[in-house]
């Protein structure tokens, strides 16, 4: 069986599921699943389709007029591959193991060729899971191991230097961060101790798209936990990391099944 | 603008969609949301549309002719028709109350023409919200009182009493019942007593459909609490109201919105 | 037997707790619960006793004497008197409702004689409840009213005017005010809107007692709930209600039985 | 600083807190915590109280002295003694991954010297992290393993081998098992299938000291996670395998922080 993403967005309008649904129909395509929103403010309306075939050609080009006429934009993804995926830290161990053992349990559908660093902390996880660790002194020569990694994911997994403009318009909407705050509360630096001195009673991690503007883009996905007076910032820290690395994978796995529409700054994400 | 929700329940086959949707396009009806399943073990494809017109006729013909050839069972709502519902106590006041505020504030699209129940207690609510309050000494004028006020949907709200079969059967994925435990753990009585002495460190209320089997039916919707050896009997139950009602409350909501689709003792909630 | 409550900070130093427990324990008091917490940071203790005895008297002296050895702050309060609590609110009802209905089944430990407002609409509420509504136009007549009702804690539910700097001085860690946001984001207007139009996947509401700085007071108590792209902002106005009414009980909670001590713009809560 | 943790649990009588601390303090030791809890229905005094001193001789003799007055038990422990624990495990990874992950970043206060397996799958996290892996057959060598390694506690991290009871009767509250299942429903095998057969909206795990009676210990931690018609089976286990290792490690923790005392098949947790 072939498998095929679909995600198209264009103005709202009558007919686009009936006529997208019909052409799938008749070139014997099967929908395994289908999710849409219109967004009613500015009348703009996002799907998704997850079809398979036994064989027959997919209509790409039944699916491209359609998107034409319709002034959409349309996007087609093979869920069977795996794309590779590069993993830049700083000493953070956390998030990036899990990524690692999700990875390992098969979990997540990529592959991940590498660990770029610009310390040696992190050299023995990559020992640990036989992956290449790759140590920069600066972010010169990024741009050129990723291709020749032929990396399409970066994933920032508590990356402490900000990524060169050149590579962020590169990968738009392809470089995911974690960042260990409640956006848009708590930007910026050690986020847990600004939340800490708050005195809040509640402490959260943020993963998003990242843009120019810091801590600002799309977020993809948040949790929290809750604190109290009786949490220093040790505690603080440790209580963090269970949700920093729950909501990266939860961002990378949704980010890899081609669940996300970024639109306007914001995620629409489909479950 | 005419609003209708259809729901469709027929073996998984090719072109469901696509037919649905084309006649819907074809009669100029406007696809607000859609929502669909495919229950794999079983074969089993679900559909929930929402759709509007602007004054032409809907094709409930096309539709029913489709759903005879997909051997499926076709349900039409209109989801602007205000129903009526029957809440049934005896003496726990919260999630009354908040049944009646959520419709006060127009969260709730349903009359709530009577609070019936074998204790007086409630009098002073029904009072409050100035609708009818109908004192029971046993269920066998119950079914006269439900249909002399043309109750569509019984909602329990910690009744104390086994509604009869007669009931049951006539109001068929039509009752809801909220019980304060997390089913299926502690089913029957005191299940907040159940819970303390088995020192669990969770406590759950469910919303379930009624069937003859008690605390048994088709789960809607479950939420828990943390809890800890500090709390006694008296804080639980006063921390499961919390839940309760919350889980009453979203439970009846998705019903009203025609969300739930219930199939071999399981439910469906398109939301 | 006669109950009492004792806090006290003081600079923390070695045998507090013996001598405060002796203390006790000489003049035939025995204690039902005990708290402390000591913040390493600025080396302060702090510390929550509830006691009772059997008709002896209470160690009023010898506790104040302790309490200026150690240069602390000692506060005594009487868990079975109940206090005047005013309720002031604009046009919304849930959280007001909340704690009438809680103060109804004896889960708040307090009078509510009035409630407050310079709209109309929650008149119907003081009516159902049987207390009196009192409409001021202004601010002006604001304090006057308070003092002839003897009101010891105000209560800001959803009130959408500034507090007298006179007032807040008066009341000093004596009014909660509930914010619809997580704070500290989302400070001032319209928070829901903000939080829609950020696209964050997570809303928040807060208890904090006011200080003359909005929304920026010690926080009490903090929750969240998931939300995501189908979520209108009607929608994320409902589904806050829900978290909003639960912080501000539990915060009123707390206060009302005497939980919260609070310490350079943070709250210590003991549960 | 040379540090004690003291637990004691005896009849309810006054004066208790007063005697231990005046002890402590008399001895010129320092109080860093202390927590305790009345049982009102069966009259029980808990207490637990973290203490340090400096070079002075710790009053072992006069609190055994005491609680023999009291008719207590005494119990106190080394915090800065890290104990053996072995864990054992059939094939599943992720809850010995995070124990192993946490130990490193010295958030567990103990050592790892050995995952016993009847499975060889588990070889290779052993070698990732450098300790003993030991391949049993049966039970049998299980015990003679236990003390060649001066084993103190025992995980079950996904263990399905039944203990046996000269084990656990040896190890009575020294071994902690994780159940992928909310106990007390869903005991005994294949607890997700069992969730999704019965169509619950929430699926738990539940940490507990192992009994002889299968899965029904006092409970340590639970945990859950919403889940809907959309989870297939396999993508339950997957949203179990995260609340399954946070409430092993969260058992485990307070385990080596000496903060649980067990008492009648219930636990008391101090935090």
């Amino acid at each position: 069986m072939k498998k095929i993403i679909i995600q198209l967005i264009c103005p709202d309008q009558k007919g686009i599921i009936a006529q997208l649904t019909s052409i799938l129909y008749q070139s014997d395509n099967n929908i395994l699943s289908i999710e849409q929103h219109v967004d009613q403010e500015n009348s703009k309306f996002y799907i998704r389709i997850f079809a398979e075939n036994n064989d027959t050609q997919f209509p790409e080009n039944e699916l491209a007029e359609l998107s034409d006429e319709l002034e959409g934009k349309l996007y087609l993804f093979d869920p069977d591959k795996k794309i590779n995926v590069a993993i830049l830290g700083t000493t953070e161990e956390e998030p990036i193991y899990d990524l690692l053992i999700k990875n390992k349990s098969d979990e997540l559908n990529c592959n991940f060729p590498i660990i770029i660093s610009n310390h040696n902390e992190l050299s023995s996880i990559a020992k640990q899971f036989d992956i290449s660790f790759i140590h920069i002194n600066d972010n010169k020569n990024l741009l050129q191991t990723l291709k020749q990694q032929k990396i399409e994911l970066i994933i920032l997994a508590r990356y402490m230097q900000i990524i060169p403009k050149e590579i962020v318009k590169l990968y738009n909407n392809n470089i995911i961060n974690i960042h260990h705050g409640f956006l848009p509360a708590f930007k910026g630096a050690r986020p847990y101790h600004q939340a800490y001195n708050k005195g809040v009673k509640i402490i959260g991690a943020t993963a998003h798209y990242v843009t120019n503007e810091l801590d600002d883009g799309p977020i993809i996905a948040q949790n929290v936990i809750h604190i109290n007076h009786k949490n220093s910032i040790k505690n603080i820290i440790q209580l963090g990391r269970e949700i920093e690395r729950n909501v990266l994978y939860k961002a990378v796995k949704s980010h890899l099944e081609y669940k996300i529409i970024v639109h306007n700054n914001k995620t629409i994400i489909f479950d």
